[in-house]
C-alpha cells in the first residue's frame, strides 16, 4: 500500500478527480483493499463510502467514479475475498465425475480452515445475512460464478437445485462449524467431517 | 397485552420492584412478549434491557428481577421462539428409526414454511450470525434442547457428530431458501428438498 511517489506527496490536489493513468491502478487496488478491510470489520451496514474514501486517502468521489454506488464497491470487495473460491469449479471439473463431492468437498473446507481465507466470507456471510442488499450481492456472486459453473457440468434438468443442495450441506457445516462453533463439529476432525460429507456432496450432485 | 388492572393503573409505584404474586406471570409473559419482538426487530446488540423495561411499560429492575442479564433474557425470549422446535425430538422419536430423516425434515421444514414461527427463528440466526453472545445462547439451546435429544436415540460412540451433520445439511437449506434466498432453492417445491434432504439426514444419523 506505498507506492506513493514524491509528485503526488507534493500535489494532493490530484487526489481528487481521476487520477493519472499510471498511478489508477494503484489507487483501484487500495480503496478495494480498504474497502474490503472496512466491509469484514463493520459489516455492510456500517460501512459508508465516505469511510472507505477517508481511510485510503482519497475523496469519495473517486470511490464513486471507480466502483459506483455502495453496493457496487461491496459488490467488488466481495468479488476479491470471494476469488479462491471461484476456482472451485477448476477443481471440481479437474477427475472424473464419480469424485467431484471429495474435491468439491475438500476445496470448499480448504478455503474455509484457513483464517486468511475465512475472514472475509465470514464478514460477507454477516452481511448477507442482515443485510438485504447485500444478501442480493452475495446471490448473484454465488449463482453466476458458482453454482452455475458447477450446475453446467452435470446433467439437466434439475442441475442447479443439486447444485444448491450440495452446497446447503456444505455452507450448514460451515455455519455449525466456523460461524456458531457448535460441538463437537467445531472441533471435529476434518478428515471425518469431509468423510461424511463428501458423499452427501457427490449424491446430491450426481445420484438418482 | 391488556392485563391492566384500576388497581394497578392508579399505583404506578408498584411497577418498581417485585410485583404482587397474581400478576407477577402476566408482567412476566408482557416482558417476554415485549423482548422478543424487541431483539426480532433489533437484533441482539442493539436491544437494550432499558429498551425491552420502556416497551413493556415496566422498571428496568423488574426485567433484571425476573431474568438477569440481557444474556439471560435473550435466552428466554430464543426458548420461546424456540418451542417449536424444541419438540423436533418429540417427532422425531414417534415412530421406527429408519423414518427418522423424513419425519426430522418434515417438522423442520414445517416450522420454517410457517411465517409466524421462521419470523423469530430468523431474528435469532441474524443475531447469533453476529454476536458472539447471542452465537453462545442459541448454540447452549441448539445443544442441549434439541441435537443431544436427538443424539440420545443413536447409537454411540458419535451420535452428537451425527446430529450435527443432519443438523448441517438442514441449516444450509435454511440459509439458501430462507436467509440468502438463492434461486431455485428459494422457490423450489418444498416436496422436491424434502425428497432430496430426508434421505442424507437419515443417512446421518443411521448411515453405516
Amino acid at each position: 500500500m506505498s507506492g506513493t511517489t514524491p509528485d503526488r506527496e507534493g500535489a494532493p490536489a490530484r487526489r481528487r478527480g481521476r487520477p493519472p493513468r499510471t498511478e489508477s491502478g494503484d489507487t483501484r487496488d487500495r480503496i478495494l483493499t480498504v474497502a474490503r478491510e472496512e466491509f469484514s470489520e463493520r459489516g455492510y451496514e456500517k460501512t459508508s463510502v465516505r469511510g472507505i474514501a477517508k481511510a485510503a486517502g482519497v475523496d469519495s468521489a473517486l470511490v464513486h467514479h471507480y466502483f459506483g454506488t455502495k453496493e457496487q464497491v461491496f459488490e467488488a470487495a466481495v468479488a476479491v475475498a470471494f476469488a479462491p473460491a471461484l476456482h472451485a469449479p477448476d477443481a471440481v471439473g479437474a477427475g472424473p465425475l464419480d469424485g467431484i463431492g471429495e474435491r468439491l468437498t475438500r476445496f470448499f473446507f480448504g478455503i474455509w480452515e484457513n483464517p486468511t481465507t475465512r475472514a472475509p466470507l465470514l464478514a460477507i456471510v454477516r452481511s448477507a445475512v442482515n443485510n438485504e442488499t447485500a444478501a442480493a450481492v452475495l446471490r448473484r456472486l454465488i449463482a453466476s460464478q458458482l453454482l452455475r459453473r458447477i450446475a453446467g457440468q452435470l446433467e439437466p434438468p434439475d442441475a442447479e437445485l443439486r447444485a444448491e443442495l450440495a452446497a446447503a450441506q456444505l455452507m450448514g457445516c460451515v455455519m455449525l462449524r466456523y460461524v456458531i462453533k457448535m460441538e463437537p463439529m467445531a472441533s471435529a476432525d476434518l478428515e471425518q467431517i469431509i468423510a461424511r460429507a463428501a458423499p452427501v456432496v457427490q449424491g446430491h450432485l450426481t445420484g438418482a
